[in-house]
């Protein structure tokens, strides 16, 4: 996996503004950085009229525009995906991915909570949660306090807690789904399955050099038309 | 690789009119359609102003946004991607993909060709051209000629040359990525690849049923800034 931090907290507290001066810095310290929003409600992200508007209203599942310099994907889903299996998917090359939302989630967190918004912060219980960013300066926390302006602060201890633990982790880590389900693997499972998958793809024309990454994806190919027909 | 029916043509051909048709032609018949835009320009999908566009401004390298019945997923690319690699990081769970424009591309297409939009269609020197859906009716063609509001003739013409010998394909196709170059395999190193990952897949806890997809991906887990501090 790669690591995540979520910021979250109550709608209205400020996530997206923190968020926003948290990405550059931590840009800022040499990290290549994604982030992940999670929106309860519908979205609108495609322009009315566009050409992939009208893919998408025309049927497509998956609609993909892409230019030399960027692509975009929408999709369709029919369950809310979490975080981890959102970042396994569609996040690559990346050093850290900041999460604005995700309450419910089992990655490190950071609370963003203002007096204004709510009477106290509400993920105090969460055995995940790192620390507070608050503008109140007296609250009693069994978490560290930081200042909601103090974006440095959030940077050292993300770097301090979630990134220098992902440094300890070996080369090798396994993600595989099979049948869209994610299946854990126990360390020495992943070991296993990376060493033989590795050694396989070194001795392969074509691979060069040490590999840094791999992605392997076997699909059972026929259309399902065509599949019901022979059944 | 998943069928793909490319759709080109010069620019104001009538390239997204035939495609926002097609799809759900294609879904009428019972596939599973996704699209693929190639746009040489810049585009905005995302509009100012909004979270994901925020996250965007401030760096994130890779934006996704998601809700329970959508995903959708910004990323910046250095360099123009093929369909054939766009299809196969950004698409599943399909079973044809309808890609407009892409004329450079090793796949069938379709030229849309109007008569009042250009002198002469511009792909009848490729060999991957299978058809002109033009408003011509007396131009001689070396491919078969079907007329532009024939959407039901493209699609005859994508289940026969396109569908059909994708469902002779058998079970088991690899597409293998190693440092994010995609690596080519024979058929029988992709039967020898895909068996032996299969098998290892299937003897681990909680794969249950034979196995229709998988996917795995096995990463260096470092961040950059200490890895190059390390070196």
């Amino acid at each position: 996996m790669k690591p995540i931090i979520c910021i979250s907290g109550i709608s209205g507290s400020g996530k997206t503004t923190l968020v926003e001066k948290l990405i550059p810095e931590l840009i800022s310290r040499g990290y290549r950085v994604a982030s992940v929003k999670h929106d309860a409600h519908r979205f609108e992200i495609d322009k009315e009229g566009k050409d992939s508007w009208r893919h998408k209203q025309a049927g497509s599942r998956t609609v993909v525009l892409a230019s030399p310099e960027k692509v975009a994907v929408i999709r369709d889903l029919d369950r809310d995906m979490g975080i981890d299996e959102l970042v396994d998917r569609y996040v690559e090359d990346v050093d850290i991915v900041v999460a604005e939302g995700f309450k419910g989630a089992l990655n490190p967190k950071v609370e963003v909570w203002r007096k204004a918004a709510s009477e106290a912060p509400v993920l105090l219980k969460d055995p995940h949660l790192l620390a507070v960013a608050t503008d109140d300066k007296e609250i009693d926390l069994p978490v560290p306090r930081i200042d909601i302006n103090d974006v440095k602060g959030v940077a050292d201890l993300i770097e301090e807690k979630v990134l220098r633990g992902a440094a300890m982790e070996y080369f090798g880590r396994v993600n595989l789904y099979v049948n869209g389900r994610r299946i854990p693997m126990k360390d020495f499972v992943q070991d296993f399955v990376a060493g033989a998958i590795l050694g396989m793809a070194s001795s392969l024309k074509g691979v060069e050099g040490p590999i840094r990454e791999l992605s392997l994806r076997i699909e059972e190919h026929m259309p399902t038309k065509l599949q019901s027909k022979e059944e």
